[in-house]
């Protein structure tokens, strides 16, 4: 079994050109940080052990990548350009198609960390086939799905799980 | 805002053709008691409360049902024979439809307590306007949707929650 959690960013510092002139750069506010701290805690509370942590390149969402690395949800996270905002799911799996699909207990657990609409609607892809942008992703919201062990996997996965991070405090 | 809860039963005794020879009279087993309990104490934990709760009539249901009001979570059980096993969305709407759109806050929450496979059918119905069994619901697991305030719903609402049991517990 494979299973990827899709997770957004966390709560980041508003959209200010004059302090962050380049979007990237926009931080995780201090509330932010806290909050997804909170989650990430209770993610290994449930149980949860990821053996890849892909993030966009963006800072909001590579802080979110630290933040589940410090809670032990998994080692260090590698940078992937696919998960940044706009980034197609095709080029995504061009990566996910060289990884091996079994782990040490048999399942595979990977974790993106990227933005909004693109995850939902990778999900929405991985599960329907198409976009509908009918899951609702706050932000450290996550969605779980599981992907067929082989075969074509775009419309054939399954929805496990789908969380507002209210849920997760 | 209008939220539905699509909550299936808690795990029943095993089918029986001599201990239960109607299959409607199967009780949840004690271990699914115990554990039912637990995550009505969680959902009542998170904050829910459902301005109306409605149950299929099968006893594992009804049990289930009870569960939830003891954890204070909605008052007496409303018996809806829609929720039956093969039950369909449409005759249930007709219930739906009678009911005021608005509740003491602003908001009205509605639980439903019925069986697999129908449950993740009827999700699926109201948020993609068809069926594709993509949804996994285990037992005790809960849906969350959104619908609209107003207008057609079949196909326009949004999911925002959907947990399997473990991440309850």
């Amino acid at each position: 079994m494979l299973q990827l959690y899709l997770i957004r960013h966390g709560i980041a510092a508003d959209r200010h050109p004059q302090t962050y002139p380049d979007d990237r750069q926009r931080p995780l506010t201090d509330a932010g940080v806290k909050k997804t701290r909170k989650i990430a805690k209770r993610l290994a509370e449930l149980g949860l052990h990821f053996d890849h942590l892909l993030t966009s390149p963006l800072i909001r969402a590579q802080q979110t990548a630290e933040i589940l690395v410090n809670a032990k949800l998994s080692t260090k996270p590698e940078i992937s350009a696919t998960l940044a905002p706009a980034g197609e799911l095709q080029d995504w799996l061009t990566w996910y198609n060289t990884i091996p699909k079994t782990g040490n207990n048999g399942d595979v657990a990977i974790a993106v960390v990227g933005h909004q609409p693109d995850l939902g609607q990778w999900a929405e892809q991985l599960i329907w086939g198409e976009v509908r942008e009918k899951l609702i992703v706050k932000k450290a919201g996550v969605i779980g799905v599981n992907l067929p062990d082989d075969g074509e996997i775009i419309g054939q996965s399954e929805l496990f799980w789908l969380v507002p991070p209210r849920f997760l405090l």
